[in-house]
């Protein structure tokens, strides 16, 4: 396998996140950088793919403990294991907002039905008292669609008999280069 | 569902991970610090869980990038999404490598057909001429265990009418308090 074909293998993975949602590259893993200095991860839902500019998008709730996350330190990362190609797709992201156009363009785009995963009462992550004490409400200005640039992409392929790892990155053009695994 | 008992249910999750090879939390995503400031995430294999002591290990090579994050920032991130109860598990996890006796005693339960992910020639991460050029070879001294410390988890439970999520912290003795989805 060369340079260019795992690379294309990974990002037709990750395309076919946001088109089949049983795929693997549909529910990534992100991690951030915690305000106490430590590091967070959980899943989030991958929304789009642009392979040419290699940008990815995803949307989260503003009062969300990742929004405020990646506000202070943008510089994420995106973790999927692809069981399916035994591929390990490993990114590192620069985090920013949509633009407020782009980002109206999404929420029209959003179902009806999905639209109360952004603007719950209280906020995601506050105190309740029973588990069901909270109310699920739509708040347009709740809806934060941010967009990653991948600044490099890590792969590692288990092969039966090989490990195969490489590093691709946005300063060459994503070139690549192997490494050890 | 009681705090009491979602937080069992993630313990037996966690504690099947190390048990059977096919489980969610066998391979979960860890999450640290990079040393250019920003987050990384990578699929690790769970070794042991304590759930007494709410301690978990898992093993690396010492020349690893992620061995270098963790001694710089011990403060980890740990993740599962375990499809079969629908329970996403993330964890803050405080790292340290394990006492060298205790170490010792880890390596000698190392079977031989693992042992080679400890001391590749060149180190994992260095670059490569080919994809093959890396020689597997065993090096008790890059053997890595480390020992978490849970600090908190916190449990996202996906149910067909409610999302119950709630977070459990080790200074108040994991009581746990359910917090909006």
């Amino acid at each position: 396998m060369t340079l260019e074909g795992l690379r294309g293998q990974a990002w037709r993975r990750l395309a076919r996140g946001v088109a089949d949602r049983r795929s693997a590259a549909r529910h990534p893993t992100l991690a951030t950088v915690a305000l106490d200095g430590g590091a967070e991860a959980r899943t989030v839902v991958l929304r789009a793919v642009d392979v040419a500019s290699a940008m990815l998008e995803f949307y989260t709730d503003r009062a969300s403990a990742k929004a405020v996350e990646l506000q202070r330190m943008p510089r994420a990362g995106l973790h999927v294991w692809d069981a399916r190609v035994r591929l390990q797709i490993r990114l590192r992201l620069l985090v920013s907002p949509l633009p407020e156009e782009e980002a109206l363009a999404r929420w029209r785009q959003v179902p009806a039905r999905s639209r109360p995963a952004y603007g719950g009462d209280p906020a995601p992550g506050q105190p309740l008292s029973h588990a069901e004490d909270y109310t699920d409400a739509v708040d347009p200005e709740r809806f934060l669609p941010l967009r990653c640039q991948v600044q490099a992409m890590e792969l590692l392929h288990l092969g039966a008999a090989l490990q195969r790892r490489a590093l691709f990155e946005r300063r060459d053009g994503f070139a690549g280069r192997w490494l050890a695994p």
